[in-house]
């Protein structure tokens, strides 16, 4: 078999077998086809699609091209959520800690802020001490311990997707559906998970701003992970403004340790309610309730009494993190320079730029201009005031967190071409819109029109 | 400027700049942008097509990104015919000194072997002695002194084109109109020409079977010669069976040998015909005839007379090779192994796969499996028959040439798969076909359907 043979013939439009796929993959994984070629492919895919069964033997090629979690004698059912990428989206410190708290086990691996979206791995090492990378075997005590582990992706675990995942941020294949579940699918498949709920983020903050495409990403995931034998539901959920209060690394903790402590306030409702949905999805899936209002329900009370914050207190704990800082995480949060942002006329606001006010966030210092760089804890943006408010001249909408002046000039100016104020209010798009699953799956899996 | 920000603009269809397109032709020459970001440019161009502009940028960019022929003082006219790649085609051995003894002068830069087509290098470096790898400065002394002078690409010639043509042969971006107008003609126009007439093969042993995109890539390379100061012709050609008698390496210097010394056969009356149209064109850009049909009958009288042979020995000389072998060139040739391949029917010749009669001269040992790999000078394919003949059961078709027994086999199964023999006759493809010119280009100037 020659890899130019396969380039060739998903050029053509073409649909590759299974056992092209896993030469790829391999290929992949071992470096033995050169950078050039994978390339090649990539854009190949990107530009022709892949059928629904090259998406299945992609995302288990991948899946097995090195380590994947052992789950023997664990003696709870597994589950985890994943989200397309988001923008101030801390529901995993959540719904990890709830599902365990409901007698689920949750290995959670993440990722690092990619594009103008946060990483779960950036925020979790801003508590001081916490460690990411964990082996398979120590994040397995630490499953076994607290029934939720959250850690970085190890070398030996999916080395494909690391390989093609590197090289598609470099060749501008990152936006595609097909490439995009093959990636999400077989991290999170390697988990070995009896269910997965997964948040498709669609609107001016979402990968994929077309809703067609969202769906149909969403759809794909769903049929990727049930033909794995992994019970998979996807929520679509508007990435049109940050959810919560916070966008940022250690702000993020914060907003979560204050749900975690039934802490609320009109601003964090959004991400409890996303929160307690995608963590009722959870429940049903991992099989520990008879549906998912029933799955939410549990999910409330679990973070009503407190269980949910003692799990994810003991887990930080057991991955190394200094907790005392959840005392008064608002005393922790110490950014060297503040700054207000303030409506710039009165009216009602009416449309955000999510990508814009995401960019802003990683300008602030919350994010990497190039992988491996350090990020700053402490940076990135309070939401004063949420879509739809009427809001006077001058009044503050946001506060903005960064190490020094320097570094709020480009926000500032991002923010301003991102925020919309209008006299007449506008509607504000609904937080949570179609569910996805098993049984309504095929109304999705139209693959969108070719541009 | 930035790679990434280019691929993705191709990749979504856009027209790029010319800035930006000299920024990739001067990132590939230098090597500044890595491989995978050539090659996904190379996908992306190839599926979503250039437009005129673009191609004649990348052309220009490519051109110019090393050193160029320099006809100062050279006091004569240049013209060069260049193929899009066929199998047993000598012409260039025919035309090149025909035109010089016109009084032209042709400083024709050629390649080797490409798939399943022959290479005029590798032909050339059959005459014992002869040097192809000249330097510009020794390549203009034997043009000063000959009128012709046939080399290879010095690694000072476009060099942009070397590093995306090794590419496109890796990643499967090889058999596309506008990358290939892109890499002839900036190698072409490198010559600095002031006539150039292309020979566009159609049919079987194409790179570009289909007619409507041969006709295309025909207009577009007349387009682009003509916009950069060069008179360009383009004649589409029947590849439908090999030209002429041999296909080889040796076996087609000892060919042309034949005809430029007027010792011809109705075997090579194809080979002739078209060596005279394609010169005459020379004649007639270059200055030296009032037509096309006036310059071949010009390129007649200088094949006739013998002056041709007289330029054509006189400059193998000035290259270093000993044309002692010239004398009995059918002497010279002494492959160690022989074989007939004989009709296994009765009727007539009515179709020949020319692609993979091509394979099994390249198999045969005419050619080479990776790059750097000697030939075989003696290997090569006779033809002893014509598509339209009538043949017996048992009759031989053509000769094999080889080193061992060993190498035959693969070429008897690719012409049993490729010669097909027919109770009725059937029409025979015309060896001449449109002629496009800067008249008619635009006619054929409409991008092929995507498919």
């Amino acid at each position: 078999m020659h890899a130019i043979d396969i380039i060739r013939k998903k050029r053509d439009g073409a649909e590759l077998t299974t056992e092209e796929i896993h030469f790829l993959a391999k290929g992949a994984a071992e470096q033995s086809i050169p950078p050039e070629q994978l390339a090649a492919w990539l854009m190949a895919a990107f530009l022709r699609g892949l059928t629904t069964a090259e998406v299945n033997a992609l995302t288990t090629a991948m899946r097995y091209s090195g380590e994947v979690f052992d789950h023997k004698g664990l003696g709870r059912s597994t589950v985890d959520k994943h989200s397309t990428g988001g923008v101030g989206d801390s529901t995993s410190f959540l719904v990890a800690p709830i599902a365990a708290a409901a007698g689920l086990a949750v290995p959670m691996i993440s990722g690092r802020a990619l594009g103008h979206t946060g990483g779960t791995l950036d925020k979790l090492e801003s508590i001081p001490g916490y460690r990411t990378q964990l082996s398979l075997r120590e994040a397995r005590r630490v499953l076994d311990a607290c029934g939720v582990t959250m850690i970085g992706q190890t070398s030996d675990l999916v080395p494909a997707d690391r390989v093609l995942y590197d090289l598609r941020d470099r060749t501008g294949t990152v936006e595609n559906p097909w490439l995009i579940c093959a990636s999400i699918m077989s991290k999170k498949l390697a988990e070995g998970l009896n269910g997965l709920v997964l948040d498709v983020k669609t609107g001016s903050g979402a990968f994929l701003i077309d809703p067609v495409t969202s769906h149909f990403l969403a759809a794909l995931m769903v049929e990727t992970g049930e033909r794995s034998g992994t019970r998979t539901a996807a929520v679509l959920t508007s990435m049109d403004q940050p959810l919560g209060r916070f966008a940022g690394n250690w702000v993020e903790i914060w907003e979560a340790v204050d749900l975690l402590r039934n802490q609320r306030s009109p601003i964090t409702e959004d991400l409890r309610e996303l929160s307690l949905i995608l963590a009722g999805w959870m429940i049903y899936l991992g099989g520990k309730a008879a549906s998912a209002e029933q799955g939410s329900a549990i999910a409330e009370a679990r973070l009503v009494d407190g269980s949910a914050f003692e799990v994810f207190t003991r887990m930080v704990e057991a991955q190394g993190g200094d907790t005392r800082t959840f005392a008064d995480p608002g005393r922790f949060h110490t950014p060297k320079f503040r700054r207000q942002f303030c409506a710039s006329q009165s009216g009602y606001l009416t449309h955000m730029d999510c990508g814009k006010i995401g960019w802003a966030v990683q300008r602030l210092g919350a994010g990497r201009e190039r992988a491996g760089q350090a990020v700053a804890a402490h940076a990135g943006l309070e939401m004063l005031t949420k879509l739809g408010s009427q809001v006077e001249i001058g009044q503050p909408l946001c506060n903005l967190f960064a190490d020094d002046e320097a570094s709020v000039a480009e926000p500032e100016r991002l923010l301003t071409e991102a925020i919309e104020i209008r006299p007449e209010p506008a509607p504000v798009p609904e937080l949570i819109g179609e569910i996805i699953t098993t049984e309504n799956k095929n109304r999705f899996l139209e693959p969108p029109p070719r541009t």
